[in-house]
């Protein structure tokens, strides 16, 4: 089966021209001007390779090509909003890849035996509201009541004002729901840099990380840094460094996939001459199954422990979050490592770290992903790259695995 | 030779009770109500006990017991000033017991051999003008032409202006200078713990501290904290938390007074999710010799050198300021220490690692420092206390050494 590889790019090229920002990159927020245009040239592509389009309630877009046979949707697809300054291919590759497969895989054999639907998502990134995954929380019904009139952007308009200005009524929300998806399969970069170290094309996804937020604040004394000598002080910051570098060799040891993040750090009083009196630091950490990532979460907190007791410094560990690993469906995974032996190509195993809207969708239907490498793992950033040749190879191997499921 | 215990805790208390702080303690800034409510009060005492007084041009107060002898005078003292939420004792006990100590040897002894002088220093802690040791660098003339015109306080006040205000005039700032100063003794609180942790009352200051401000630039990259494994990463936090354990061990092995603190930290983009692509921070080291110091600046610079490279993450170290540790005389250090023996004490050798007058007027003059204990270390507080007994003792050897100076 033939993949137009330079048909590809074009849509690619088409869809990141439409809003670029003048920092770099592309911006496509919820309900903004940039996702619509977006969103309109998706759906003349849609109805260009002959299927029937369809907005739900809250702005997903989908085409279908319905099948001979009765029975669930096999769907594939991925998120139409970006990040600001926003890559080239997150999401959007998902959608783009998708259509040309379905597209192709119509050229060659016709009207499929199961329904076959593209999906543009609405939302996942978070970027213009704090919430994320409102595209697919809508699919699977897990959206608040009330969520659209209570969550804001930062100009202070509502999710549901948002939504009327796009003609799409929040009260309907709830028919957004599909319970007849059997199957959504997505591809999308990795984000990472595993692909490209480890010189490999493509991976099928073993499971999304589950990860905790944790608030770790160490007290100690704020003293004079010039009278007070070493053995007298309690110093809350090198007591945070010793726990930082703690981390950093649980996670090391526990090995791939776990990783652990200190992303924020704020010391008290915070000036030059004074021994900090109290260190907050955040810890993200993640990891693809349940038992691994509470190993990391009581490693993490046994450590601090210790380190805080022989320092004399108190600590107190506080999670901000925390969501379970989901891994993405067992028939699934085998039947993607199917398709791409079947064209050729060996397909590694890969934990993503980042969230993706399989994540939620595995509530109601069976997921799975493949990533294509990400060039120096760069994403969320103009510097976002794939090589065209293994975009092509992602695009075939997933109209292959659509080809296994549909016809 | 008796020195009334009681009659020193009252002028501290006086003093104290000046400008009580609604968030506790005192603040006396330079040139303010209560600085001057204060400089008055001292002034009183001075009359009182004999001394001829007399106010420079940038408002150091002295009072004088002239000697029989001609020859430069031997002065005691200390500054008047406060930090804000300043304890009973930082500056205020060297004034007191220096007086205190004058009264008592004019009572016993009479009219001194040498002329006796006890100085209240206007300004030592730069908390009202980011400048500091105004009061000693006028006597010792190192005042710059415009430095009272350039410096302001954060209310946009000119030093000159505050001047002006206490009827003291700028432009004869030059005649504040003394260069008729045989021998300049401090008696001051330790603000550090090793007295008390030793069990020890007193000390004779064997130098003040020099020390070096750096500022630590650590440049990593900032990716994504789930699509990141652990060993693709270049963690700028990381790396500078290593750095600062290593630092805290190089101060401990070069054993005290080496001291090295990291008071402030900040990290780029500062996500929770988000590796950092950058870390600052900033290192205030001390030590009590030119060679000490240097030992602790260049391994501190080798050490994280050694990370950086390591972990792939250049530095950049920064110098923000410098300055040579200041010994005190040895013939002053031997005439306390005999001082204090004197009066059946044993005085111990101690750094100071907190700057102070002494090491501004030892360009002009021999000068010496006698410590007292602070309880807990505590200083810059109103929990700034020491065991009124200790007050006693170190007030009567610094009286004593007044007696074996001037008579």
């Amino acid at each position: 089966m033939g993949i137009d590889r330079a048909l590809l790019e074009r849509r690619l090229d088409e869809l990141y021209a439409i809003a670029a920002e003048p920092g770099g990159g592309t911006y496509r927020p919820l309900y903004g001007d940039a996702w619509a245009t977006a969103l309109d040239r998706v759906e003349r592509w849609l109805t260009d390779a002959g299927l029937e389009t369809h907005r739900d309630a809250v702005g997903n877009l989908w085409g279908r090509a319905t099948g001979t046979n009765k029975g669930k949707s096999i769907v594939t697809g991925s998120h139409i909003d970006t990040v600001r300054h926003g890559g080239r291919l997150d999401g959007a590759l998902g959608i783009v890849a998708g259509l040309t497969a379905v597209e192709a895989l119509l050229e060659e054999n016709g009207k499929p035996g199961r329904t076959l639907e593209v999906v543009a998502i609405c939302e996942e990134e978070g970027s213009r509201f704090p919430t994320n995954f409102w595209g697919s929380r809508a699919i699977v019904g897990s959206i608040g009541k009330n969520e659209a009139d209570t969550i804001v952007d930062p100009n202070g308009v509502t999710i549901a004002q948002a939504m009327r200005e796009r003609d799409l009524e929040p009260a309907k929300i709830s028919s957004a729901a599909r319970d007849d998806i059997d199957t959504f399969v997505e591809l999308h970069i990795e984000q990472g840099a595993i692909l490209e170290t480890t010189r490999q094309p493509l991976a099928v996804v073993r499971a999304i990380a589950g990860g905790a937020h944790l608030e770790i604040v160490v007290e100690g004394r704020a003293d004079h840094a010039g009278t007070t000598p070493m053995d007298l002080r309690r110093d809350a910051l090198a007591g945070a460094a010793a726990m930082i570098q703690a981390i950093e060799s649980i996670a090391r040891a526990l090995g791939a996939p776990a990783v652990a993040t200190i992303g924020r750090i704020h010391v008290e009083p915070d000036q030059i001459n004074v021994i900090p009196g109290r260190a907050i630091f955040t810890v993200d950490l993640r990891h693809a199954d349940i038992g691994g990532r509470r190993a990391l979460d009581e490693r993490i907190r046994s450590l601090c422990s210790t380190i805080a007791s022989e320092r004399s410094l108190p600590i107190t560990v506080r999670t901000l979050h925390e969501r379970p690993p989901v891994p993405m469906d067992p028939e699934v995974r085998a039947l993607l490592a199917r398709a791409a032996s079947d064209c050729g190509v060996t397909a590694t195993e890969l934990v993503s770290g980042a969230g993706h809207d399989a994540q939620i969708l595995a509530s109601r239907c069976k997921v799975g992903m493949l990533f294509v490498p990400s060039i120096g793992g760069r994403s969320h950033s103009p510097e976002e790259r794939t090589n065209p040749k293994d975009l092509e190879v992602g695009t075939k191997v997933l109209a292959k695995a659509l080809e296994l499921l549909a016809y």
